[in-house]
């Protein structure tokens, strides 16, 4: 079989030209590096601020961290690069997990008070999962993925379901709703339908592996899978089953009140976008590129990705990487051959249940305007020039 | 439903109780945390040194520092917690990626150099392996199971397949083995089969979603699934085809030299080890517990786990956390509820091929002695006693 990539250049070599490389040597024998690793030092990949504004009761300041997804391979976040918002800028609850506890109260047979160790007893669920903020892609003038797209991760859950949790303090007729709250002085409480949580919302304390980070909700968060980032409550310390949607503070968005039409409403729709090449980017010349990118649904499982590099007049299947898992980021390829001319890069994807993408013109047309703010989940366009640079081909 | 956990003893509870909880908060504003989060400082899960000895030529130390399993909840292996082995202590390369190039020579129609820039363009893949160290259960004395078991790990690895690579340079008739070399000083040089090249080995640059840890091959390793963790060079710069099986310095362990033979004796044979409750924990009390733990299998995916709380008098299916990916770890858990009496947990793995977990018994039969150092794959058993207190079984 012959070269598959000739565009990129491997060159021919004096077979002793690898044995001049350095040999210097950096000493982990300390014991914080025999404990617990680090990256090297070249490695710089960082999340960045990508929102700031005033909270709607000028309360605190929404501030939103992004995720570096131009640097993004596979499907899981590194822990320390999730994406990160609060109503409270960058201050999250110190909590000894020894003194922290769960309660179950509200329409119950039994009010319950857990402990971390009595939580980690119960049967448990290790689930790959994404969390996205409503936020994400609130506007269309961004020039990078992280500030277009950043607000979006995939980590590897493990909690106990919080149906587990409410079978024990067993739910009263009635008790249709939850309201989650969390430990921030704004209490990060959300209204959530009882038919969720007895679905799929894993009470998690734990994610890649490890516990959770604190900018993640250490040592207790609700994971609400499929549904808008806000209603995941990090810091959890209690849960209140109730007979009606609360208008809480986090609930602001979400003025729909009837179950199942609050459940959809809160449903992160079918969305993709290509991570390499993205804005800001610069394809070094012509020849062979894997065009990379990330797809998601609320809806369940990727079950489709396209990909076009002639702005949509041609559409061709991606390859999708591993098993796509229910709600959680699948990493998607395609291989390309760029002839050095113009042209915009597009991804869209199809979910289990049949959704598909919306273009953008489709989503303009659906809210009467284009851009809405929350959300949008229309195609991103990535204009390549031919120079090489990338741009957001939203003008 | 009724509770499915009685034995863990949540607390009825005055529903104010949790309002006192501290509302301490912490500032994660610095540049540094807002780019790269950092764990809780109540989380002190660590690695630990498991083994230090002279290597056979006394070059070096042969060093090992274990993953803290006890603390593991699903397949992936937080990489700064990944296990990490050397011939020389706690010396890794410090490698500029920029300056860092990967050759390919030998019995190939092309000797090719690659940066690391154009090894990114290629069509990568993205894939779940566990790597294993050969002395991982090197004797039957640990007493926790960071010593017993603590040199595996499992991350997703994302790289370029090392058959794609050979087909840019073409390898001639003949061409049966490679020999993969790093850039400590010892070279981490291995042998491996052609055969196995062309198959499933990946030239790995990232792990986990972002680049390799220094101390996993930064930036640039090899991970050859299914094998013994010492043939998956770290530090990768050289490739060369050869007509023959060389004995490097990591050979030393590998005398066989047929290729199907040498690939078969290279294999991590069908394992699995219970990490919760295990060697040093302490159950504090009758009643439920979910058993927990890890399997893995050099050949292929694990299918099945069972489980026996009674000393293997009966055996019951553990459940699989997620879909078992091939040559990777896969958790499992299984219900059980204490009584209170003296009893021996086991957990035996069965792989896709139809390799069953042995017994120690088996193992020693096998090997003409018990507990042989390197691939000692047997069941694990793990003694709780009426205190609770959980010892290695193996006396």
């Amino acid at each position: 079989m012959g070269a598959v990539a000739p565009g990129i250049g491997p060159t021919p070599v004096d077979a002793q030209s690898v044995e001049t490389q350095s040999q210097e040597m950096d000493d982990y024998s300390s014991p914080e590096l025999v404990a617990y690793g680090k990256r090297s030092p070249y490695v710089t990949s960082m999340r960045q601020p990508v929102n700031g504004r005033p909270s709607p009761d000028e309360f605190g300041l929404v501030f939103h961290i992004g995720t570096p997804l131009q640097d993004q391979v596979g499907a899981i976040t590194p822990s320390a690069l999730h994406y990160f918002g609060t109503t409270r800028g960058s201050f999250v609850p110190h909590i000894d997990p020894a003194e922290h506890r769960l309660m179950i109260h509200g329409m119950v047979d039994r009010e319950l008070i857990f402990t971390m160790d009595e939580l980690k007893r119960f049967p448990s669920v290790t689930r790959l999962h994404f969390i996205e903020c409503a936020g994400n892609r609130s506007n269309s003038r961004h020039r990078t993925i992280i500030e277009s797209h950043g607000m979006t991760s995939c980590a590897e859950w493990t909690g106990v379901l919080l149906r587990t949790l409410l079978e024990e303090a067993g739910v009263q007729d009635g008790g249709e709703w939850i309201i989650a709250e969390g430990l921030e002085e704004v209490k990060g409480t959300s209204s959530l339908p009882t038919a969720k949580a007895m679905d799929d919302i894993i009470v998690a304390y734990a994610m890649n592996g490890e516990p959770l980070r604190p900018q993640q909700g250490f040592p207790l968060r609700i994971v609400v899978p499929g549904f808008e980032g806000i209603l995941s409550v990090k810091w959890l310390r209690r849960i209140k089953v109730v007979d009606r949607f609360y208008m809480t503070y986090n609930d602001y968005g979400h003025l729909r009140q009837d179950p199942s039409d609050a459940a959809l409403s809160y449903q992160i729709g079918p969305k993709s976008v290509i991570t390499s090449p993205s804005g800001g980017q610069e394809l070094p010349g012509q020849g062979f590129y894997e065009v990379r990118g990330l797809a998601w649904s609320g809806g369940g499982r990727v079950s489709r990705v396209e990909v076009s590099t002639d702005g949509g007049r041609s559409w061709f299947d991606a390859d999708l990487r591993g098993t796509p898992q229910p709600m959680a980021h699948t990493a998607f390829s395609f291989n390309w051959t760029w002839d050095g001319s113009e042209t915009v890069l597009l991804s869209r994807c199809i979910d289990e249940i049949g959704q598909i993408q919306p273009t953008r013109e489709e989503v303009a047309e659906f809210w009467g305007r284009p851009g809405v703010r929350g959300q949008d989940n229309s195609i991103q366009p990535w204009r390549v020039e031919r120079d090489g640079s990338v741009h957001n081909a939203i003008v």
